[in-house]
């Protein structure tokens, strides 16, 4: 078997086979196919595409690449979340306590952020003395205690997929539904859950721009799962504006606190309650959504998802007093409120600019090596179809960096378009992707 | 500028401007934009294709990518000629002494051969004493004073394209038109001369399978050397079937002596005359390829080109004696005549086929270390058209490696295809492509 052979397979449009597609992998993983002869795969895959087949033979391969998590020693079945990223994503944080609270185990895995804000484990530690680093036996013993835990991901986890990511990045590669899908479920399904629910964001502030788009990549995903005899759904959700209002770790993880006490912005709060609820039917602890609906929404109310939180975070060595006091998180030196100079009806939000306002206040990673500074960020005050006045406030930002201010400043004025006449609020969860149905909200 | 923002521009379709393939082939020829990213872009052009401009600046980045040879010492109009290569071409060692003799100076760069035979320069050292390394400066006396002189191509020639090249081979970009174009045309254009006449070869013995293929990648030539200031002109001539009778290098220059002794094959004459007229018309000495044919025809006749190879070779420190007595050429230690096991007339020839059988006996490297037995080779006793009986001999096979002979004559064999029928001699000469027109003929 030869490289040059498969290269041009794909570019005259064949179907690789799955014997091909391991030997690609796994030499590639074990360095004796070079990163030339894999570029030139990588684009003549952009322009052919992949079949199904081949998509799943792909992730496939790169999940047994390196470290397939084995979590049967935890009770129940474990329902993994996943998030396709976009501008102030909070749910994890908010989803873990409220599906544990109905006694679902939830066993995460999560990475840390290279984007406008951190990932889910750099939000974590923004509450002095949580760690992340557990051996396996920890994590399961933990997620059989508490039934949540959250865990950095393994460096040895789909270490093809890392590989091939890094090449993906710097070759124009990136962009292709297919490759995108079987990163993402090569990882998902290394790490060992029974089922996956996916948040698919599209918008404005994702990569997927269009619902179209955002299903296309649902389907491939949805597929790769079923062909792994892993359940997986995918919720298509709107990123046309940031979900919530915080954006940035220590300010995300206060809105987390805020939804567990009842206290959060409406979209986030709905959005984790759907995914909790689809979490809940998946592992068969509910019959039905409204039924999840039900019992989530209870959980919240009484209480028991914030008392979960509290529990989760001081099992893995966090100080809970901060739950209750959030002025001990991380805080700014320079806190600036934003006042409109326009009015009328917010008609639109450039996300993408909002989450790169953060990034300039020092809430993200502008490279891997980059440190991150967990207390910055902003927060919105206004959303699509609210009524503003000028002067009204509609953001403000928390920063170290003072020579930042007057720039962030500027991009989120920018990323504001007004109308005179009112204006609907857009739908949150445009539809979901199952095996047997595409339902359009 | 970055090479990633090269690659995503050329994978979405657009042009890339001048200013970027300079800095994409200066900065990949001195080491500091990696292979990975290069073939990226190679498969991407594939796909996307370039447009005529972008064709013609790649070549012109590989061109002055290292030496250019200035050739204006030389006195008159120097025409360079190109084969793209096909199995049996002996045509330059015809072709060069014929126009000389009628005082066109030739000043010939040629390569070694990675292909079923050598190239032109291993060729000629089957002439004892030969030798191809001329400096610069005794090039230009050399051709001053006998009009023609045939150098190994010079290792800094368009080290670019070189680097490219190898980069294509390995991953299943070789065959773009454009590519193809730039690269041979950068090293045509580095070479110096004022004029080039390009032999492009079609039919199942050469890279181009169909004349639409041949005149596609002619046409792009041709606009390279135009928008280069260079007159450029195509014949497109056939190569269904090996070119001559010989197919190996000592082979393949007595057959070269023999058509210079007006005793050669009559297709390989019939193309050395028209290409030696279109050289006389290009170079200004002659007003009309007519006039041109009647002049080469009568050189060839009076024995004028036979001494001009002659001098040449001499000029070059070759043993002349060898051209009078050819037997003084290596010779092969086995050489056994192949019969026909079938009958009826010559219908088709897998002339690549033909072309493996040669490199089976030791005509060829197999690769870039290989060497060469330049005693090895075929003769074909028939062609196209012609009648044979069972037990007619159809071919004689030259080598050295006795247990290579089995297997080339049941190639050989294997590659007549017979019709009960008369069948027509194919043309050889299909196409002419020039600045204003294409010709078919």
């Amino acid at each position: 078997m030869r490289m040059y052979d498969m290269i041009y397979k794909k570019r005259e449009g064949q179907e690789l086979t799955q014997e091909e597609i391991n030997f690609f992998i796994n030499q590639y993983t074990e360095g004796s196919i070079p990163d030339y002869q894999v570029s030139a795969m990588l684009m003549a895959i952009y322009f052919r595409g992949m079949s199904k087949k081949e998509t799943y033979y792909l992730t496939e391969a790169m999940r047994f690449s390196g470290d397939v998590i084995d979590l049967s020693e935890i009770e129940g079945i474990k329902v993994d979340k996943h998030s396709t990223g976009g501008v102030g994503d909070t749910t994890t944080l908010v989803v873990g306590p409220l599906v544990a609270s109905c006694g679902v185990p939830v066993a995460k895995m999560s990475g840390r952020g290279l984007g406008h804000t951190g990932g889910t484990i750099d939000k974590l530690e923004s509450i002095p003395g949580f760690h992340v680093e557990l051996s396996i036996e920890q994590f399961i013993h933990t997620v059989n205690r508490v039934k949540l835990a959250v865990v950095g991901q393994s460096g040895h986890l789909a270490p093809a997929d890392k590989k091939l990511y890094a090449l993906r990045d710097v070759t124009a590669t990136v962009d292709n539904i297919e490759l995108i899908a079987s990163s993402i479920m090569s990882k998902k399904l290394a790490a060992g859950s029974n089922a996956i629910i996916l948040d698919v964001k599209i918008g404005n502030g994702a990569f997927m721009k269009t619902l179209d788009e955002g299903i296309k990549l649902a389907k491939e995903m949805v597929n790769i799962g079923n062909y792994a005899n892993r359940e997986t759904i995918a919720l298509l959700t709107s990123m046309e504006q940031p979900l919530g209002n915080a954006v940035g770790n220590a300010l995300e993880v206060k809105e987390a606190i805020d939804t567990l006490n009842n206290n959060g912005p409406e979209d986030l709060e709905e959005l984790c309650i759907h995914l909790a609820s689809y979490m809940l039917l998946m592992s068969k602890k509910t019959n039905s959504i409204d039924e999840g609906i039900k019992i989530t929404t209870q959980k919240l109310k009484s209480g028991e998802a914030f008392a979960k939180f509290k529990e989760f975070i001081q099992a893995q060595g966090g100080d809970i007093s901060v739950i209750d006091d959030t002025t001990k998180l991380p805080q700014a030196k320079y806190i600036t409120k934003i006042k409109s100079i326009s009015a009328g009806y917010i008609q639109g939000i450039k996300t993408n600019e909002i989450g790169l306002a953060a990034l300039t206040l020092g809430a993200g990673r502008e490279n891997k090596a980059a440190s991150i500074d967990l207390s910055a960020g902003l927060q919105m005050h206004k959303k699509i179809g609210d009524q503003v006045s000028i002067g009204d406030t509609i953001a403000t930002i928390h920063t170290n960096k003072k020579e930042s201010i007057e720039q962030a400043c500027n991009m989120i004025l920018n990323a504001l378009e007004f109308s005179k006449g009112s204006i609907p609020k857009p739908k949150l969860i445009q539809a979901i992707v199952s095996k047997d149905e595409i339902k359009i909200l």
